[in-house]
């Protein structure tokens, strides 16, 4: 997970296309027809491949149920007319041939994979949603300078696999193949094993990979349009969100271990409790997300695991799992930092020996300028009320921003829920967020016709 | 657990009895015939009767192993010339009855039930071994005043029934019928239906307790045999411990609940992180211990339940439970209520709903002076090493001492070790054990040869 998110901003070239685009008179008289309802109808249509009861959905990499969504969403493709190609990882894309077919492409996606009991919205608006944007255009007449494609990726949930984004980060060359070689879901299949028997896979973990790869040079942007998954555009009436920086997780594994001891007998000042160990941890990550000086930052000791755990026995072992985000990298790194520091001296005063594993630590993404100045453009052109944000929870977009210009688009869904049956987003806003979507692509792309005009 | 234990030692009557009995010739002269080796051997075949595979040792209350422990020790009771009853309870008494057939007994015992994975010692030396004593005692010749009795308390271990100390609960009068009725085993059977099934029981709750009650008129004293289950002795090089008081733990359920929420999504200063209150109040526990003022006060939370338990979600629920003892109720129970005060204010302080809940709250013991005195003069007149000494787990005569004058003898076990397989005591001090177990109760029972003497 080498590569820094690409900042494209300082270019003079950019600049020049930005106002470039901005002039443009063209993009001014783009006109699309977009049925909100009908897209709707869309999503609904997708939740019913689940294996609970909609309204819940559940919908897991490669079985019978993702097979069957992966179905329809090709359906929708060819029915916008987008020419449909597959990857070994998985992904899906449908492309609209640009007037340049050489050219860097303008991207879009989401993923259609739902955690258990999950709603019809996450993810899935962001690829039935692109789908809808780029029918839209071409239904309009209008021929991108550059290609336009909407990808669902592969899975974007950690559920079978215990690893998020599978797609994007193969996409991004992040994801090591002895790493992806090391996964088993829970009856001991492998990933190779369960793409390969979806109809997708390759001989090795590494051509597998490479299949998917995308770099720099294939992409001009991607966008990706998803719900807000918060409940700040509800509550502000503000119709959608232009995404500036998200927030990434970094994770740890800390473990103390001490010598335990029978609760009644083992006298107070020869203890070293384990626990406590972890419960000064715990306050000191508090401590530190608290005083990092950013609302940005936060930081939680999610998972807790006491051995014996027994109420008559002194904790011998305790394992902390604990979850630092922000959107500023050096901060949040300087935060994981510290706590690793904490973790050590806590140790020495209580005389517990103690270990600290980075789970993961995934590089926050700012948006590319350029781009979120594309979706300002449009909101405004559409005359939509917006506001600037962060992401607090991640996505694909993560991982493109590292190999492309990348921001996202918001749009409010109800009290902020996610991750539940009762998710919602009204046919009202996820028209706006496919109009929105459709114009920053349009933009971003350039127009056929005014070829002439760019730099 | 209403009756304190019964203080003696401030009666004029016993302290000339004890003068009396100081300085009694013939107590002198009692030379008792006792087989260490002879005794280890009855405890590995008793050790036989398991439930997984010695030196593990397994036996639950009322199972089949237990039923056919219980057969072997009224076989030793037999062979020692003692008469067996069995109570409503299942406890089973050999008695070697006093010339004032009257008169309130002096009574020894322990239990012979073994939690999981447990040794060959813990228990079954205070009743082999009081069965010894007694068998020895007879053999010599000595017919005591008051009758001697070894008891089997039918269960000590909470294994099955999530409740210790069935047996000497009961025979205090502090073990209530519909708290009995309230427990259930792992497959929802009840005591009272597992004593019937085994030969016991009666026709209620009330019935059945009452069957096992003994009263202060009853019982001279308690005298319990037990490995000291710590390495105070063996490092020291001292023989034989008496006890002077019992620590008595009182056990509480702190429950702190929050709203939870996203890791990611939620800013730091909205939360009300339930795991963090949990983690205040573990650190209060520790230091309400060592402020205390004692060695002897001890506190621990070892059990810990957090919710949902996961690395990217805000803890919502906290569970501990906390283990407090102490020999000086007084002070116990101070720390219980300070610990009580300070789960309050963290939740008020961190806007987390709570609750306490009382699990346990047995009173501590203190050892009646006149029975340690008896226990040191045999020692002095054996010729062994001693020392005064605490019990910091507790055993039935912690519930013993709120009907009797009582107290504990210690011996030596290997590395302190206890409730594992490898648990030891060498022949030599379980012999040693045995002896002044066996010239205390002669002591306290008075020879009805120097009956005259009595006043």
């Amino acid at each position: 997970m080498a590569a820094p998110c690409a900042r494209r901003g300082a270019g003079a070239p950019w600049a020049l296309l930005v106002l470039a685009l901005l002039a443009s008179p063209l993009a001014a008289a783009l006109k699309l027809d977009i049925d909100g309802q009908a897209i709707v109808d869309q999503l609904l249509h997708l939740a019913t491949y689940s294996d609970d009861p909609n309204p819940a959905v559940t919908r897991i990499l490669f079985t019978e149920n993702d097979m069957k969504a992966r179905g329809y969403i090709k359906q929708l493709m060819a029915e916008a007319g987008l020419t449909i190609r597959e990857d070994t990882m998985g992904d899906i894309y449908g492309v609209l041939p640009g007037a340049n077919p050489g050219a860097a492409s303008v991207s879009t996606g989401s993923h259609c994979d739902a955690i258990p009991l999950a709603g019809a919205y996450d993810g899935t608006l962001g690829v039935v949603g692109g789908i809808a944007a780029l029918r839209a255009l071409k239904e309009a007449g209008f021929v991108p300078a550059k290609p336009l494609e909407v990808v669902m990726f592969t899975s974007e949930e950690p559920t079978r696999f215990a690893l998020s984004c599978s797609g994007s980060r193969a996409m991004a060359g992040v994801l090591d193949a002895g790493y992806l070689d090391s996964r088993r879901d829970e009856n001991g299949t492998s990933y190779l094993a369960a793409a390969t028997a979806a109809g997708y896979g390759a001989a090795t973990y590494g051509e597998m990979l490479q299949g998917a790869r995308r770099t720099p040079a294939d992409l001009a942007a991607f966008v990706e349009l998803h719900i807000e998954q918060g409940p700040l555009l509800e509550k502000e009436g503000t119709q959608i969100g232009i995404v500036t920086a998200i927030a990434a997780p970094a994770a740890l594994r800390v473990s103390f271990s001490g010598d335990g001891g029978h609760a009644g007998a083992q006298l107070m000042p020869w203890r070293n409790d384990a626990s406590l160990a972890a419960a000064e941890l715990a306050l000191f990550v508090e401590h530190a997300a608290l005083s990092a000086g950013s609302w940005d930052t936060v930081a939680t000791a999610g998972y807790w695991d006491i051995k014996p755990n027994a109420v008559n026995s002194v904790p011998r072992e305790a394992v902390l799992e604990i979850d630092v985000r922000d959107i500023d990298r050096e901060r949040r790194d300087g935060g994981v930092g510290s706590i690793r520091e904490e973790a050590a001296k806590i140790a020495q005063r209580r005389k517990v020996r103690h270990s600290v594993d980075i789970i993961n630590q995934d590089p926050p993404a700012t948006s590319a300028p350029a781009v979120v100045a594309a979706a300002a453009a449009a909101v405004s052109e559409l005359g939509y009320s917006s506001k600037r944000m962060v992401s607090r929870a991640y996505h694909d977009s993560l991982f493109m921003a590292q190999i492309a210009p990348t921001a996202m688009i918001f749009i409010p869904c109800r009290n902020g829920w996610s991750h539940r049956p009762d998710e919602y987003a009204s046919p009202a806003d996820i028209a706006r967020g496919v109009q929105v979507l459709a114009h920053t692509m349009a933009r971003l792309a350039g127009d056929a016709a005014d070829a002439k005009q760019e730099l």
